[in-house]
Formats: structure tokens, sequence, C-alpha cells
């Protein structure tokens, strides 16, 4: 099933997206079936039916945090220069840098050379701690695409990477959690990304250093997840800039496409 | 004023501390007012009291992302081995990582070395983004003491630092929220630390490379800040071990004392 979550006349709701198309972005012929509640416990739909070209789309979660992985493909750390890590290494985009599809990614005034970088999303389904590799399935509610945005410029001249990865509207995700994907089947799908249609970016993610269960048993060893927190897997090679006006499209098989535009300001 | 956040038979308020004796982290003759609603606007006190001693302190606030700065006191980066950085760098706690006054500082399993590192931390009092330094002093709402806890051996191993410096229970927060101070004075306060009472750690804000302004309009130049999101703003020289069962004490002058303790599980 695939979960989005949107607004309507200024109410915002979980719904599941029928029909089909969804795969190339195209809302046509979409319906969102309006869900009661939220859905990281057992829900019902309600029947009541909009369809999704009359909605606004909104970050399909909230999350508390987005955990994200730097350097899990190998041919991406080759592209920078950089050596694959012996462990993995993780660090946070805050709730604050989460949009969804459609929304635009902002220039900071500090930075001069914004990338994108397509990910895996994992979508986290309920509040867990030290969870063993046979329970990690149990844990993940669903899979979405995500942009982990980076101010290429800044993460070389800083440290940590709190401001190059963490600034508003760096962690576009959306445009939708697909709940129907198993763990085996999300750690094979391809993952694609494109500027103004052309494609930058294109690999898989069974050619991940590290799986989506080590990452989750990585990560809850040391911190409690909520549910709708977020964990990124990191990119395949073919990072690159951003300039103002261009559209950036992060394309997961079997999940659909996230669609940005990138604005400069002043 | 200081105010503190509490629990009492089951029920979570925010009060006004009244008495003397809490500079010295003692709950005896201290009175909480409790406020009606959240002192993030303008409030009431209710006039109801209670003592001190009948309840449990919490974090004073909740907040919705930890930003903390690296190597902002010159002694400190030198005891580490590390140079002073041409400009200040950044890295998140997340909510998920604070705990209050009296809460245990939990080992996680794969560190062997968690050291104390004391701070002022800055309590954010309003949404605010690309502020400018004079308006600086009007987006505080208070100050509170920060032990930014550090598994130092995963930091060596680890690039960024999100399990280093993110685990559950790695950022106490307290006792309570300091309104009273002004930026000219929060800039010059004594940073203290004891473990079993013994002194670790004794610096002063003044000697900041980084000014409190300086790190509010660095951050917020790249994102968002909440009301109840905390900037915390470096540790002075003299960080150490802890180890299972010590108690560990961040006391800064003119707010009070921050006591937990230190639990190995396994």
């Amino acid at each position: 099933m695939r979960i989005a979550r949107f607004s309507i006349d200024g109410n915002v709701a979980f719904g599941a997206v029928e029909g089909d198309g969804s795969q190339a972005g195209q809302a046509e012929g979409l319906v969102l079936d309006i869900i009661k509640g939220i859905p990281f416990t057992d829900f019902e739909l309600s029947g009541t039916k909009v369809p999704l070209s009359k909605v606004r789309l909104l970050p399909p979660v909230l999350p508390s945090k987005v955990v994200a992985f730097g350097r899990n493909y190998t041919e991406h750390a080759a592209e920078l220069g950089n050596a694959v890590p012996d462990v993995p290494f993780a660090f946070f985009k805050p709730s604050t840098s989460v949009v969804g599809t459609g929304d635009e990614i902002v220039y900071p005034s500090f930075s001069e050379e914004l990338h994108h970088e397509a990910e895996l999303a994992v979508v986290i389904g309920r509040m867990c701690r030290e969870v063993p590799r046979e329970r990690v399935a149990d844990v993940v509610f669903g899979y979405t695409c995500a942009n982990d945005v980076t101010a290429r410029d800044v993460q070389k001249r800083e440290k940590q990477w709190a401001r190059a990865k963490g600034f508003d509207s760096s962690c576009p995700l959306g445009p939708w959690v697909e709940t129907g994907i198993d763990l085996a089947a999300a750690g094979d799908l391809t993952v694609q990304c494109t500027v103004n249609g052309a494609q930058r970016q294109l690999g898989r993610t069974s050619e991940m250093i590290h799986s989506i269960e080590d990452l989750i048993v990585n990560i809850t060893q040391a911190m409690t997840l909520l549910p709708g927190d977020v964990v990124l897997t990191g990119t395949p090679a073919g990072v690159g800039p951003l300039s103002d006006g261009d559209e950036v499209a992060v394309t997961i098989e079997g999940i659909g496409t996230l669609t940005n535009k990138v604005i400069k300001r002043g």
C-alpha cells in the first residue's frame, strides 16, 4: 500500500493511494482513500476518496529525526575521493530540514554548491531500540524516496555536517510511503536521479556496502527510533551540482518519484 | 526567574522555582509555583505551590533538536590534540538523547569510554531563522546546564558523531532554565564539572572562541530553531572518563547544578 500525507482545504490527513501512474509521479487518475487516524497502528480506510490532483502532498511522515549514513556505495565514496569507511557512520538531518514533493529546495546564503544525493529512505513504524537483525523487518513501516541535499562547499569546510546537510529544505522526502516492499526486495531496487530530465545518478540498492539490516542494527544500538523516524541509506555515484531553477527528481523502483525545484534567492 | 519542568502524581507541568539553595542544587526549601500553560509565551503563575522535594524534575525543555558546537574553547581543543577550527562547526544531538537532572547516563553497548563535557546551554524561546546579531537576545529564552556526554572511543572511529554523541541519555539538561541572565552576563560565567565531588573541569564562558551571538547567527543562517530548541556552546578543558557508578555534576554560576549517575549494564 502507498500511504501519502496531504492537505486539503486546510486539513491534514493520511490517505491510501489508489490507481496506476504513480510510478512516473503522475497524479492523473490517482485517488486517495482517507485514513482514519494515523497509519502507524492498525487503521481503517474511511472510504472517503479525493483525487490526488486536488490535494497538496506533504512530507509523508513527520520524523523526530532523520538518521543518514555516509559513503554506503563504493563508487560514490570514490567519486568524492574518499575511502570506504571501516565502519558505518551516521549523521542527523533535523526535522526542520524535511520538505515534501513539489516543495522548493532553497539555497542557503552561505553555500554556492548544492548537490543532489538520491537515496532510499526507510520509514520506521514503531518505537525501537537495540533491534536484533532478525527483528529489523518488524520495525520498518515502509520506504520512500529521499534527496540528501548537501552543501558540498560547506561540507568541505566544516568538520561536522549540521549546516552542510541540515539546512532548511535539505531533506525532501516523498512522494508517499510504500509499505508493500519487504526487506529483501528493498535491497535490490533501482535508485535514479535526474536534473531537468537528464540522468545524473543511477544505482541499485544491492550495491550498498552495509545492508538495511546492518544500518538499523547499528543505529538502534545507540538510540531509540520513533514511529515516523527515517533512516537514509546512502547515495550511489553520480552526485552533482544543482542550479537555480533546476528540477531534481529522485525515482526509486516500485515506490515513485520525488520532485523538487531549486531556488536561489538574493 | 528559574523555570523547571517536572512531574507530580503523573502530571507534567512547568513551575517557577522560588527560594534559595538552588545554586548548590539543593532541593531543600525550594518551592515550585505552577505555571499556567507553557512558558514560551506570556504566562501566569497559578499561585499553586509544591515543594521541589515532592516532584521529579524532568528535562526543563523538550527540544526538537539540540545543536552543539565543537572545539569552542582553545584549551579543550588542545587537550584532545585538535587544532582550533577556522570556522565554527555544529553537530546535532537528537531529542531522544535528552534526560534531566537525576536521570541515569547509560553506557551504550559499543563504548568503553564515555567522557563528560560540561557546557552552557542556550534555550531558544521563539521560532527563528537568519537571526541578525542585534536580535539574538530576542530569541533566547534562558540558559541551563548541559553535559555533552561523548563516547570518545566511538568518536575517534566514526567520522560523523551521531552515535558517539547522540546515544540515548547522552544529553543531560537541567536542572531548570534561568531566564534572568542577559547575553553579556551569559558570556562570563563559571562552568564547572565534578565527578564524585572532585573537580574535573573549570572554565569561564568568556573563554569561548565564538560568542553566543556568533553561534546563534551561524546556525540560524542554515536552519529554523523552534521554541525549546537548545544550542550547546562547547566545553572547557578537563574532559575525562566516566565510570560505572560515578556521579557527574555540571554547575554553572547563576544557574544551578545538573547531576547524573553513570550506569554500565551487562
